[in-house]
């Protein structure tokens, strides 16, 4: 080993779902919104002026922090941007959490809190779901040094009231709770609305599910203007100009044309609903989603097998090969007719696998 | 204070330049080219289709690495790609600077140096330039935990032959050295062909300045695999998709144009031939410039004093008001009209001044 090498920082790196480029295939690995971003995007890409390109881009992302303001109904103090909620998310870890106490989340939860924690070394406790998948608040109410609760929680889809949120932030007057809401216009509810009485609490959502734009990196957080300055100091610490011009740009269309969000996502949810009763009918069961995926068991053939199934069939979903969740496929909710193609995939697959069992 | 903050990451933030937006202003204070990006940028843009934006970016950002592979002819796995050559350089800080040994710069260099190091407690050591502001490279023949050199450096402009970086790498084989050329394309020449004789030496550069996309955000570095990897690593345990959709696309069209990039280099070395002969002339000294930039002091007038009347006027160049340097100001190469309204004013402001002095 050369001498330098002692030194490179220690990590064990979150692995992204896996971005296959199959002609005619069916993407539902990365709950990705089936479904284009507003037309109002396409319109201010064909008006954008490549001149100003050359220009670093406003490094304080006012057009879109002005724009999630107005629709949000939130303070421009109390807006952070980043790229994508991971930019957002591993920001607040580096800026937040550095007490001696371990930060607490879910031991069933999005596999990057651990990865942050590990990568700026921070002790944390994961505490177990319970055997449905519901978080225990109870737990929550333990000398921490933060908390980070996913809500809906991935890949479970369970959503968790804001009453539980609330005795959560109750429960924790000494440390900041960050409730991360990538999934919550799904049909969750969001802790937005606790911000006024909670001056520890951050909330993030993101760009890349509900506003159908996981290529442009758009994530954000609500918190009193004194998280959000502590988290733009370390921002300003690392990269000045995180966001580029597009995604100021795109960004702000996009979040004006709440219409269209709104469209989407109401058919979004009518498609979960169809497909939920489906699976239910060809034996699979599930936690009660409001996420824009279904984390499904079936009573007979493992996850797995038909995991590798439906790849044969060009049809991506996602399998964690974890304890407690090795038995599930998380099946992010796509077109109606994707979503078709994919119950007569099951449907043959369970049938052939019955036969051959 | 609230319990909480006492854990606040404690940082002292990098202050970018301003990015005024006047109407009609002459914009020669954070060096950015004053050409647009290559014509085949907008036919990119022009050309991008919409609906991929659903979609998570390329999490290995293919397209642009293949781009920068061919052109630079590295293999793509000696390159890592980042968001604007601060996020390169800041997760290089972040993976290789872990020893107990401080790491060695410059006093005057970029001043993001000492902010990372300060973000990720990093201990540092600056060595002075010498008081014609070049490096004297014995001074990094010393233990340490790596070293960091601009080269151009910044805001000198200065050069330091390839010879000398070879002499600190040769003193230099248990530590990492990274030399930063955001500014090499305007006369530097790169330290990438020292790549095969040393595994410890990393060379970042940048799409903002020469390629006149520092609205596009992106930097890229330059390494042996092992180093590239671990890059990666620690890329991967903060955000998987850093880089969106529209930088990879224009990203690759503007390296693969070389031809508008020679064109745009060549005219921008040919204002700056001019441009200091009019500024010597006008009694103003400076280092040789090897940058998109001069570094220049005025015999009898206070930099300060400049500066701000130059603001007065619309004109906008950068001053930095630190030890050693507060005489200078930092005047990026614009157009040739703009660096001729520059001379006008300058004119004008150093006559004023001299008879009211």
């Amino acid at each position: 080993m050369n001498q330098w090498e002692q030194y490179f920082r220690k990590v064990v790196p979150y692995v992204p779902g896996e971005q296959p480029s199959v002609p005619g295939m069916i993407k539902l690995n990365t709950n990705e919104n089936p479904y284009p971003p507003s037309p109002k995007v396409k319109k201010a890409m064909e008006e954008l002026d490549m001149d100003k390109l050359r220009l670093y881009p406003d490094p304080t992302s006012h057009a879109l922090a002005e724009a999630l303001s107005t629709v949000y109904g939130v303070n421009k103090e109390q807006i952070f941007v980043g790229v994508g909620s991971d930019d957002v998310l591993g920001t607040a870890f580096l800026t937040f959490f550095n007490a001696e106490e371990p930060i607490l989340f879910p031991d069933i939860t999005y596999s990057f809190y651990e990865v942050w924690a590990g990568l700026y070394r921070i002790p944390y406790v994961t505490l177990p779901l319970l055997e449905d998948f519901s978080v225990r608040k109870e737990d929550y109410y333990r000398k921490n040094g933060g908390i980070i609760i996913a809500n809906p929680n991935a890949p479970t889809s369970l959503n968790m009231d804001l009453e539980a949120i609330r005795d959560i932030l109750l429960n924790n007057k000494e440390s900041i709770v960050i409730v991360d809401e990538a999934y919550v216009d799904f049909g969750g509810e969001s802790a937005l609305s606790l911000l006024a009485e909670f001056e520890n609490l951050l909330v993030v959502q993101t760009f890349s599910k509900s506003y159908s734009m996981a290529g442009i990196r758009i994530g954000y957080a609500f918190g009193a203007p004194s998280l959000i300055k502590a988290m733009n100091d370390v921002k300003y610490s690392y990269n000045s100009y995180t966001m580029n011009l597009p995604s100021l740009w795109y960004g702000a269309e996009a979040v004006n044309d709440q219409a269209y969000h709104n469209k989407m996502l109401a058919k979004i949810i009518s498609t979960r609903t169809w497909v939920i009763e489906e699976l239910k009918k060809l034996g699979f069961t599930m936690p009660d989603s409001k996420a824009n995926f279904l984390f499904a068991t079936h009573k007979e053939i493992p996850a797995e097998k038909i995991f590798l199934a439906l790849r044969e069939k060009n049809i991506y979903v996602r399998y964690f090969n974890k304890p407690r969740i090795n038995n599930y496929l998380r099946i992010t909710i796509g077109t109606d007719k994707e979503m078709e193609t994919l119950m007569s995939a099951l449907a043959e697959i369970l049938k052939v696998t019955s036969l051959t069992n």
